[in-house]
């Protein structure tokens, strides 16, 4: 199984490229209005879903029900030091609120300490809370060597997580390529790869999409598509 | 009751300024070595507490039971946007693993939302939760206009926060002597002040202090007292 079988497949229309995204408002600033009209882009824009910090779940809920955007709240965001069963409660909470899909940041102390049956016990104290919902394993690359990633992507595919997602967008640094080539490498085809932080153009996007990523956290995916609909062959 | 009148007995020597700080290690990053350390720190320094994120809760209350150092966990942090609820389950958890103060953040989107009723309440469920710990409510000065800081720190007084503190450190901006002042004002003598973010030099130290704060929140503590206590006038 190589990269290139993997982003083979992939749409690179306006359409494929909206449709991989995760349109993310999580600044602590973001007011009501913000949120609202967050929802209402991914709507009209066709997004994978919206996502939120916890707050805002029900708000989501409300706005997206009946639609085919998928409500994403964060948990343990965005320094994952929080204590495991609270951020099971945090993903408990979120999923009853409406949440189908939860975006967490693993433990990543624990992983600098070399503690990695704790980073484990962690994300999967979130996959049993989450339910049927969908768990993205936040292992906030900027942090970790090539060695910690391997060893985090590997506890989130024991712990069972559906994605691995390179970074909070709070870290010191976001998505890179190499850095979804390595994930992508090491979860093979068993577990999907979400590229987030940084991701501002469509060179960014589909950089990530030719790299492995399904998806792509971004809090300018509006501008993304637009761009792309410009692009000579970027149009649907 | 004028600021003056706050900041003449307060002790300005070297164990004096060390006695207000708040040594933190709230990075993502900070592994259990890096924790044990800041607890050794806050020991042989005589600071007040050490302040961390909700994972090394346990680790602390260990490394400083039996000591004149206080056990603080931060709560809902840095963004402030999670559930209530959730936030005062950590609170709980946190309080019952020996944390004795909780440094928690507001909702800064409600807040921005002009909905204080909201922060109010938040605040509020915090507060229970904690029981007899103290909690100092992050209002998160640099997000907020004037106004805001005002009615956040009324917000806190009403809730029954025992500090308000101007910053997380991991928003755009730290403590200002300016808003040191207003909070002060704004509170008086009901509530305690915590200036923290940005603070690193014993001229910062000694600002806060002046403005009218009754704690520092930095974790450069252990190099603000060594400079103090080179300074003329600053030894003990």
């Amino acid at each position: 199984m190589t990269v290139r079988e993997h982003d083979m497949p992939k749409d690179r229309t306006k359409a494929g490229v909206a449709a991989a995204i995760d349109h993310s408002v999580l600044k602590a600033t973001a007011t009501e209005r913000q949120v609202r009209d967050c929802c209402a882009e991914a709507l009209s824009n066709g997004f994978a879903a919206v996502c939120v910090n916890p707050h805002w779940v029900p708000l989501c809920a409300a706005e997206l029900a009946g639609t085919g955007v998928t409500v994403c709240a964060v948990v343990g965001f965005p320094l994952g030091a929080n204590a495991s069963p609270v951020k099971a409660e945090e993903a408990r909470l979120a999923v009853a609120q409406g949440a189908r899909e939860l975006d967490m940041v693993i433990n990543v102390g624990a992983a600098k300490s070399g503690r990695w049956d704790e980073v484990e016990a962690d994300i999967r104290a979130v996959v049993e809370a989450a339910g049927t919902a969908v768990v993205k394993a936040i292992i906030e690359a900027c942090y970790l060597t090539d060695g910690e990633k391997v060893k985090a992507c590997e506890a989130a595919e024991r712990a069972g997580a559906g994605f691995v997602m390179t970074s909070t967008g709070f870290g010191t640094g976001g998505a890179s390529a190499e850095d979804v080539r390595l994930i992508r490498a090491t979860v093979g085809d068993r577990l999907k790869v979400k590229a987030s932080g940084g991701i501002r153009s469509p060179h960014d996007a589909l950089r990530m999409l030719e790299a492995g990523a399904d998806r792509l956290g971004a809090s300018g995916g509006v501008a993304i598509v637009a761009e792309l609909a410009g692009k000579a062959g970027g149009g649907e």
